[in-house]
């Protein structure tokens, strides 16, 4: 059993074909954002307090636009978990709510809204929406979030384009021809195995921030953007109506030589000023890192990847693994800083010069 | 004969089963603080003076709360000694009494605090509490302490709860079902083999600054907390009768990514401001480690792994072998730094910009 | 195929003897500067702004001295193309034309300008200048260089005399015997197989910025001057009479340890304050690298190895390989950091502190 | 023939026997010193000015106290050099007056001072003294030095103590048998194969700054202070009578970790404000490094390794090879640097930021 998330990936690349393995692990162009989302969170050195009445336990629990999770733990939109288990969506939806995680459904599921619903329970969901050139998908898709229970919508506007994976170009990656795109209307029985750079065919090219604000007044699902680097365009997030903003360089998949998204979070905390929720998502395999984001500004963070092996190597238990690993790791974290609840985790925790 | 510190680590993971070398040699999570302890100091530059009339030789002694310490090394009070050698704490112990030094004895000794005070003889020795549960079992230890000759009580602050120590993970270690943890009253005979995250559930879980403050009135030792690294915890445990600091990690052993303990040291200096003796441990391999430590503050510097691992390759005349030279090596910086005294290794000899 | 621009450069090893490779690929000294040229690159951060309509494309296209290019990519003045495949300079050059890309032709090449201008068609090209003490060489060159449609001259300052390149030392490289320098007179028909070095010999060596003066004055072509690393040298160049500047280091092979060129690039730029335009070389592998010179004040940027691999391993074909990825990477990273158009990539997409 | 200093190292590995290669190569403690003196250099970014003259050569000529110099480098004063080569000290003096450098010659040399001065001719030369405890000694040694023609005396003021040096504990180096050390009064015949550390035992063990002020006034020659890192040392130096200062940590073989000297030559420098003439040891292996010192503020820079090496590889032919390509490598440096002499390298040379 890994004793820790890193230890995942390699477990993955052996259960997985080289083109799936490397379409999850990759990133753009030499991926050195890939490397420094991780590197980043290093590189910040913690100053815990001590005597705080922790070393029993401390409460991780938190909200996330209003609903409650266990622990400050998302589980990242990450597209085709059919081509990586059998189970797809719905283990990893299973694992979270068990766990008291929230679920972050991507438009590019290869399991419906409603059955990861159904699998999900009573548990926290989030629907994340990649925009249709077809207007009337986005209505229609929103709407069925809605009536499954998803309680957000998340708003990527970091692709298209499609950033520079040199991974799928030395290993083609396509969708398995027997796994349809559910979420989509059309896409649901089978949606022709298209590689990723196809699927980006069908989004809507023209996205600009009155889009945002017309969803955000349209729809009843509060809106959250991700993919926001800039402070200004965090702020133009809240100007145009949305809840909350996802720090996000997709994971390093996109543009390479970003900023790592711990290192762009304080600019982006104080542009928002606790107007609305700060999340973040991009490298995040410790405890330590959780708790960094936290004291620096986020509210909660995102677990792509390692969630993506647990699930590869052991369906539902495997992600149900790797997302306990964290939340424990989390509580001992915070419990070591000398937090009580996450919202003690703040600034002064990380140390002004490294 | 190794040539310096580093070189007693690979004889003693020769003579060590892999339980026990990981048990002392690793850290918590990704080791970082574990590396960067050392590292911290390598990237201190020091800029010596010259022609100070220490070529003939340099007066390394001082005074620890008032005891007088050949050279300003004390060793770290690290637990379990009688697992590393059969003549565990009683070897260390009188090493350090031959050399002028302090020992400070761990509650999880393998040896009773009052076989440690005869092998220590008239050598200063300290005595390290992990406070229990049950208060009266701390009574009774701090006064057998008393008896015992011990001349000072630390109280670590920064366990339980046990860190994210993944080596003792792979290679489960407990103690040795022969060894008992005499200090401790009733666990003397036999202590049943816990494993060191066992042992912590007998220990104060809701400990408080209150609780330091009656201890430092109700005892008559000094009390001196460990596990320090933010200067506001360091003005706390001087407000509530704290006699001294030890400006420590617990050797990235608890939660990693934590500040090195030399970086962290001239904050909380400046917050003591001379009001009380702050003491580091965490990464000193070298006598200009030593140095750089007493140059931004430190009374003097606790040796724990280097120690355990002397005893563990040569019981008492390994223990020896490695502090004689850490002491060797102190005065030789000290007289190639042009300090006559400890007194005289100030912040300037760091190099203000590196 | 290769995925990127690294991955030609052991192909062109393969390719080519070790002489010839070794004469491209060597830097100065201890190759440090070749090295931080892309090292420097790496070390900016991107901060990328969203949902500014880029997804659909972009318009990468840009004016050098009043010449339209299709990218802000150009092919710089690398000597002896002869040397690394038959077709030589007019391969590189059909290649940058058929592109919509500036081709510039060195003083040292085996192509006569007539030749590569016949292959260039309606294509963009500059001649690069090695002053040579005969300045009726000089004149007569310059001429033959406006008759044959080159827009500008650029007049290399930043040698002689030759940097200490080792690799020349170990494996050296002369001339193929049946290679001429026909773009300079006399030296058409046979070159006489001299080394590099041998080749200085004839160049001006009391060259100052009133040469300068006097050529921006009686030339008719655009003067731009190439090698300029210091804000002081740009200021002169354009009181001097030069259009534009070339932040160059020679690509590394003259002096070692010199400021990498995309650090050199943002004081030089302040110097000139858009009174020229500024241009730069060296490094640049990636389209990331391109925006970042662009956001730092570039006008575009010069490539030299990379093409020159292209052109050694499948002569036109390769050249137009290695320049269509990096146009094509260019517009990736254009959209993907939000810029519609070249000039709205700015100094705000470099991260402030990395 | 190698084709940089660096390369002379491994050859004099092959030909001299661990002992001696040890006693050579090796630095105190973890040797970062002696990694960093060359290091800090590297990191060091020149920023060449163009069109300034240089490119048909430069005149790198200087004085160093009124003596001229054919390039700004002096051989520093190495010990034990009959122990390298049979020629010993009087190859390396007559390379370096060939090349019209200053030679400057231990105390602990193995050739006497007179037949050094006969093989340097009409070289500038120097002598350095370990001041002996018996201060008639020392009086002995410089009224030889002045009568042989030495110009100054360099005074050494960084040891003893003896470092820590583990390579000659690994390796134990005496000196041969047959070596005497004639510079040293009554040592000229038979030294006795002393240890270096042995050699120290009849140094001056209380000197001070009063020392060298009655040195200064009572010997006829200038005195050099060797082994000042600090301003307030150099200030010093002068205040007591001293001309000149070298900035040296001893090649990083007394003290680790103190910091390297181009680091610590600014500071100095600014002490010093031109009253009295700077020199560097350490780490100096390319013309870069040179030009670097002297834009620091440097007069000249002393090579002693390279040159040890180069004696054991082949004698003088061997240090004559090292300190002509220093100094056409310097040359060239300055060539492409734009400066016409070295009284144009100035501190607008080195990058601001790096």
């Amino acid at each position: 059993m890994p004793t820790n998330l890193h230890a995942w990936e390699p477990l993955a690349e052996q259960a997985l074909d080289a083109a799936t393995f490397g379409y999850i692990a990759g990133g753009a162009g030499d991926e050195r954002t890939l490397r420094d989302n991780s590197a980043a969170f290093g590189r910040l050195r913690l100053v815990p307090r001590m005597l705080r009445g922790t070393a029993g336990g401390v409460d991780a629990s938190t909200t996330v636009l209003g609903a409650e999770l266990a622990s400050p733990i998302m589980v990242a939109p990450f597209a085709y978990q059919g081509a990586f288990h059998p189970d797809g969506e719905a283990a990893t939806a299973a694992a979270a709510a068990a766990l008291g995680l929230c679920m972050c459904l991507s438009t590019l599921a290869n399991t419906s809204m409603e059955d990861v619903a159904a699998a999900s329970g009573g548990g926290v969901r989030w629907f994340q929406l990649y925009p249709m050139a077809d207007q009337a998908l986005n209505d229609e898709m929103i709407a069925r979030a809605e009536a499954a229970g998803y309680r957000a919508v998340i708003v990527t506007v970091d692709l298209p384009p499609y950033g520079v994976r040199e991974r799928e170009l030395h290993h083609p990656f396509a969708l398995p021809a027997d796994l349809g795109l559910p979420c989509i209307p059309e896409k649901s029985a089978a949606a022709g195995s298209p590689t990723p750079v196809q699927t980006t065919e069908m989004m809507k090219l023209d996205l600009d921030w009155s889009d945002i604000a017309a969803w955000a007044s349209r729809w009843n699902l509060p809106l959250v953007v991700k993919g926001v680097l800039s402070p200004e365009d965090a702020a133009l997030a809240l100007e145009h109506g949305a809840r909350g903003v996802i720090v996000s360089n997709h994971g390093g998949r996109q543009l390479d030589t970003t900023i790592a998204t711990i290192d762009a979070l304080p600019r982006v905390c104080a542009a928002v000023a606790d107007r609305a929720e700060v999340f973040l998502d991009g490298g995040v395999r410790r405890g330590t890192d959780v708790v960094k984001a936290l004291a620096l500004g986020a509210r909660a963070v995102l677990i792509g990847r390692p969630a993506a092996y647990g699930l590869a190597v052991a369906g539902r238990d495997g992600a149900s693994a790797v997302l306990a690993q964290l939340i424990s790791e989390t509580e001992n974290a915070l419990a070591l800083c000398g937090c009580r609840t996450v919202a003690e985790a703040c600034s002064a925790l990380i140390a002004p010069e490294t």
